[in-house]
């Protein structure tokens, strides 16, 4: 009986279209002749190893047009990092469920998961064709133009700033934002995606990892001199500028040796409490917010073009997978000479896994996104909205 | 010369709808024949006091529809609350510019202020109609069945929500999101207006002000046995709760005497830290987030039905003030008998200010809204976004 089933998983924290990729590579699989069974391994390849799948092979298109537009990841996920014993249960179980094309859709610990996965099949001369798709808000991955769940991420930084900066303008005072991105400034940068000028519909700086190392002092420096000039000052700060001052905030690993940065409001507190003291202005309304969860979660900011471009990516695995019997990586390929032009092409596990890339320098200059940096992003984060002032 | 002016100003902390009603008011007046002149105050009724108003008599449709979708306050805000000499200054720019109408739009605060500046001019014999049209995000005004700003507020809330319960529904943890609401817990219970069960589509557990006062002790049994059940746990608690361990919370007035508990991640910390360690589970993921200006400032989850509805109060109170030559505030009255229905109807200044009002206790059992809650607030936040999942 020959082994022509497919397995795919989500892994890696959750993005706004990761579900969309999922639904690309289900469709695709039910359209295939060589693919005769569709499993979703639960909680990313965690349920690969502990054979706990839900099998789709016949699910309504209905219901997948839904779980396409549900931000985070329907199947589950996991941020396990899979060891030489994980790898092996996970052929187990790929060969009692006879297994022939494994999926893992992640961020760059996938892809690595992936590689490693890949390696121990063609060891044991199991015929197994593991895909990787790449899927992370930080949009850090090496070799791809941009990774899927970027330009909504951006879409949804940009309308919080630009809501926010507009709240900023109308009573105007000290507020500093926290977003995600431990090591590039991409998702911070995108909070000016939408202004008209520094501080009317984005924050008047934005501070990210790349180039000079934060420092609280450089910071102080800027957020007073905005003050003294427009009595309000609005800043987006990179929580990968945290690793400048980490002696103030609380240090925790995860599995993957990763400085927890997220899910405490440490950070933002601590700059705009410097902040405050240093403008020492009579009254001054200071706030702090760390946007948390909802960049990569809110079911109201999902980029148009990313939600496409991710299903395009879940269906094209399959495609290369099915026809050309190939292990690999989705590449994404973007041409922006003249109008924004997307492709995919295949890449090599390797060149993606374990690694990550900054963002160029040239995108921000004196905390202020470049015309580089909007010809690059804007065409990812779909329409931009339509705002006005009186003021 | 007749004084035919009519001055609008936007107060109190903005809404995503706030605009919405200023564009109601200005359009509105544009078409009536007893105004000849339309003004916006400057950062609210500062702008009064001080003469610095835009004239928006002839502004472009185009524009005021533009304006009338973007969140926050158009015209500026402010948080002052006019003294005797304050309200003098007022009349003095009323009169030097002809102004007969004068429309505050803002919370109760405003409904105050506006009764005050009414009381004097009436001393004074100058005549000057003085409307107030509700806008607040907590939802505490007095009479009003609902505040112009509550429904985007709840719909920026319930969808933060349904994204944050996925994220914990798919890599399992301990989630603790921190809404704004000082007095009434309408804000938090939005949270759970999605979910398809308690946890699914939104937070296990809310937390308000009302009812019995919130305990560290409780929550933290709440939370722990949802854990046990579950190994998850997702709660949405009030700011408003944060009263009951204020002594954690850095604490700050404003100029109305309101504690400062928003713009700050401290309670979030606060009750994540405490649950962590409660808890006690190996490799816990824990984080909290507060969700700050986002709830108010949102572009992306704007309601269909709260837009319409401003608009309709801001034209309302100008049909009424021109027509009638009435004081007063615009109270929104509603019947869900059957079908949603929204009307409006004249209300005396006192009548709402310088009150709040909490939610009825029946909106919330054992932390989790009741069908009367989904009955009334379910038709303030548009549509209901449609989500799957397959775990």
């Amino acid at each position: 009986m020959k082994a022509n089933g497919l397995m795919v998983s989500q892994n890696g924290g959750p993005t706004q279209v990761i579900n969309s990729t999922l639904v690309g590579v289900i469709e695709e699989a039910q359209k295939s002749d060589h693919v005769d069974k569709i499993l979703v391994s639960k909680y990313g390849v965690r349920g690969a190893r502990d054979d706990d799948c839900v099998d789709v092979t016949k699910i309504e298109q209905d219901r997948l047009e839904i779980i396409a537009n549900t931000p985070s990841a329907a199947g589950g996920s996991t941020r396990d990092k899979p060891d030489e014993q994980y790898c092996e249960s996970i052929f187990e179980v790929a060969k009692k469920r006879r297994i022939k094309y494994l999926v893992i859709i992640g961020g760059n610990d996938s892809a690595d998961k992936a590689r490693i996965i890949n390696d121990m099949a063609n060891d044991k001369g199991y015929e197994l064709r593991v895909w990787h798709i790449p899927k992370t808000v930080d949009n850090d991955l090496l070799v791809n133009d941009h990774s899927f769940g970027y330009g909504s991420c951006a879409r949804t930084v940009a309308g919080l700033a630009l809501g926010n900066s507009l709240d900023n303008r109308a009573i105007p005072g000290l507020k500093v934002d926290v977003t995600m991105g431990r090591h590039a400034g991409y998702i911070a940068a995108a909070s000016q995606l939408f202004m008209k000028e520094p501080g009317y519909g984005g924050p008047d700086v934005v501070f990210v990892p790349e180039g000079e190392p934060f420092t609280m002092e450089h910071f102080l420096d800027v957020i007073t001199d905005i003050y003294k000039k427009n009595e309000r000052v609005y800043a987006v700060v990179s929580e990968g500028c945290a690793l400048a001052v980490k002696k103030v905030l609380s240090e925790e690993a995860d599995a993957h040796g990763n400085v927890q940065l997220s899910g405490s409001g440490t950070f933002a507190d601590y700059l705009v409490g410097g902040a405050k003291k240093a403008i020492n202005a009579k009254d001054l309304r200071a706030r702090a917010d760390t946007w948390g969860y909802t960049q990569r979660s809110n079911p109201f900011s999902i980029s148009e073009v990313d939600l496409d471009e991710a299903r395009r990516g879940g269906r094209y695995a399959v495609q290369q997978a099915t026809s050309g019997d190939l292990d690999g990586t989705v590449i994404v390929v973007a041409n922006r000479d003249l109008q924004y032009q997307f492709s995919l092409r295949v890449g090599k596990l390797e060149e993606v896994a374990e690694k990550t890339k900054s963002m160029p320098l040239e995108f921000v200059e004196k905390h202020v996104i470049t015309p580089a940096f909007r010809n690059y992003a804007l065409p990812l984060v779909g329409e931009v909205p339509e705002y006005d002032s009186l003021i």
